[in-house]
């Protein structure tokens, strides 16, 4: 199954690469669990049996102790335009919005807002609410168009000498909407507020200059398109002209400056492993690393063009094939991320019927179907192969 | 290598299941990393291709959601005395006594100490110093002899009307002293508190009764006596009693009600999984659980029983080969957990000689030899020959 797209496409053969590949599935949603490289599985095997099993409590020192920053700091230079010890890799990406959330809060004390879109990620907008009765603040809701996201004319609106901190998502979870992060964080800050970027659908797909565009903070996942595995852990970055002034509230041993001193009060590490509370969550790194390996290799920039072909060929099959379902996401992929979201009111039954016919997309309320097109891993075939299956469920279901 | 008491021992055969048990290193540190089983490789190279690889996104529907219920009801019934639906897995030991450490304290508004001791150890005295920070609140430290632990009466001096939360440990990261919980909990109890239990150091090796014992709140590690690999996810124990009425801060969508309702507000699950915050660390657990597998095969009782053999070889021993020594654990086995603890000037020295030797112990200050014995992993002979490069390396350092 391939498509004369897939025979031009210069990133083809990577797609071998992932477990999977060979099978007559058709994953859209890499975009919510990438796929397994198949050098992981291995990889893990070996690190159980020599790593672990040999070198024991000496591999803390050989190694393990650094990864979150020495992974970190690849994910930074790699993906996110992050100059080195700025990034680092642990808990999950709601522990870490908690935290950086708190930091930020206290980094502008005397503002009393946080400002949330309404369309944010659940997590962002519960952890937001949470911080902000905690710490006697107030969220400065965003009403957004879901179709897009927040504009330049709305934040500036939304933001003041009150804000103390703006949360927003670089890529959209439902509609795929892409920030433009220069500008929205240029707007926060001439209120005097910090930004949080949560990169969660964007980071492995689409590119960001976290550095050049003056992000105070982000976060994201590493179980989407950078396919760390099943609740693999997140990672925060830090802009460096803040990491010293910043602290957050979890209070850890492996945060500490010298974490075995042991000593009888916490003072926060030096630069980014401040942002670390508990022991570093080894075996669920390790996956991360290999995905990293390969976005090294292939460069993030033509992840990015694969990732626009194909999004722009899956929006070109639906207008062809699907003219009775509305495009969800932006049709400019300049302002599109890695995913496309279909709608029409029978996507839940929709969903359903593909998932038994081995097509898998996710469902996101109201009635949209999401389209995860992890651009190593996904074929131009499959794309058209998929959207086939969803006109034809259609059919039978409106029959 | 085998001894005597190998011979006779009833679990001698299981240390064959281990990684590494056929190799002459003497292993002192499975109470700070367990060895791999030798099944987790295969396990977690069958999960990659077979699970991951070949379920994707659909593992979360058939199974990996519960993991965290699921796995922490088996630690419960197996290690803890904890009836079902009062534990889970998830987070850092770290991020876990933080939100303990914050839900107890708001359990207990007006109530102005969290009570500590000043031998816990670093993570849970720095939580509970920011927890105590943010909130208001002021620590109670208690000054306990190294060797021994909290005893009754300082307990009952220091709770009080004022008393919030008393953080304990189980078994004493240094010296090993094993509390009794159940008095102990108890005199808080007395006091009006909650107790917060940190097992880090017992569970896997020493049993509990926790339902029965009355406890509120406990956390610990899996990294340890349970084998879960570097980095592992932590546990919590919430008693049902408390269940309904405790809230805990980093209000994330696996904690809400229903994760994929993605509603406007946060409304915390009920039961144990508003313990929870992030995406469960699925490839994380996965060691752990081959681990409570054999637990639950050995019995708790019987994995105590050998550890009590095992620590009091190696008090005998010391006494017998290193008169120079002082012990640092409890001489009574029923007051001491899995390790036990030897003091000597030149400690630091003699661990750092070990170590070229193939002997692993672990040092903390102040000078402790600290010899961790996990049960099914250890023979009585990797006892013996240890101890007798411990006097080899004390003859050669100070002859």
């Amino acid at each position: 199954m391939t498509s004369d797209l897939d025979q031009t496409d210069p990133l083809a053969s990577y797609r071998d690469a992932f477990v999977g590949a060979e099978t007559p599935l058709v994953y859209f949603d890499g975009n919510s669990l990438g796929r397994p490289l198949r050098v992981t599985g291995d990889r893990l095997k070996a690190f159980v049996d020599e790593e672990w099993g040999g070198r024991l409590i000496r591999g803390w020192d050989e190694g393990w102790m650094d990864l979150p920053a020495t992974i970190g700091d690849d994910l930074g230079r790699i993906c996110l335009g992050a100059g080195a010890g700025q990034t680092i890799v642990g808990d999950s990406t709601t522990v870490l919005l908690y935290k950086t959330m708190r930091a930020a809060v206290a980094a502008r004390p005397g503002r009393t807002e946080i400002v949330v879109d309404r369309d944010n990620f659940p997590t962002d907008r519960y952890v937001a609410q949470g911080v902000a009765d905690e710490c006697g603040l107030s969220i400065r809701w965003i009403d957004v168009d879901t179709s897009a996201g927040v504009t330049a004319e709305q934040l500036a609106e939304a933001t003041g000498e009150r804000t103390a901190l703006v949360v927003l998502s670089h890529v959209a979870y439902r509609s795929a909407y892409l920030a433009d992060v220069e500008q929205l964080t240029r707007i926060a800050h001439d209120a005097g507020a910090l930004v949080l970027w949560d990169l969660c659908h964007s980071a492995g797909s689409v590119p960001t200059e976290l550095d050049a565009w003056g992000v105070d903070l982000a976060v994201g996942c590493s179980y989407k398109y950078l396919n760390g595995g099943p609740g693999a852990p997140a990672f925060v970055y830090v802009n460096a002209g803040l990491l010293d002034s910043i602290s957050q509230p979890i209070q850890g041993w492996i945060g500490a400056t010298d974490p075995f001193l042991m000593g009888p009060t916490y003072a926060p590490a030096a630069g980014i492993r401040r942002m670390l509370s508990g022991t570093p969550p080894v075996v669920g790194m390790l996956a991360l690393q290999d995905m990293l390996d390969l976005l090294e290799q292939v460069g993030i920039d033509a992840v990015r063009a694969k990732s626009v072909a194909l999004t722009d060929h899956a929006v070109e099959l639906a207008e062809e094939l699907l003219p009775d379902v509305a495009l969800a996401s932006p049709p400019d992929s300049a302002r599109r991320g890695g995913h496309v979201t279909l709608n029409h009111p029978l996507m839940r039954e929709v969903t359903a019927a593909l998932w038994r016919r081995d097509v898998i997309p996710d469902y996101r309320d109201p009635h949209g179907l999401r389209i995860g097109l992890s651009p190593l891993s996904t074929s131009f075939a499959e794309v058209r192969r998929g959207l086939e299956t969803v006109r034809e469920t259609l059919d039978a279901l409106t029959r």
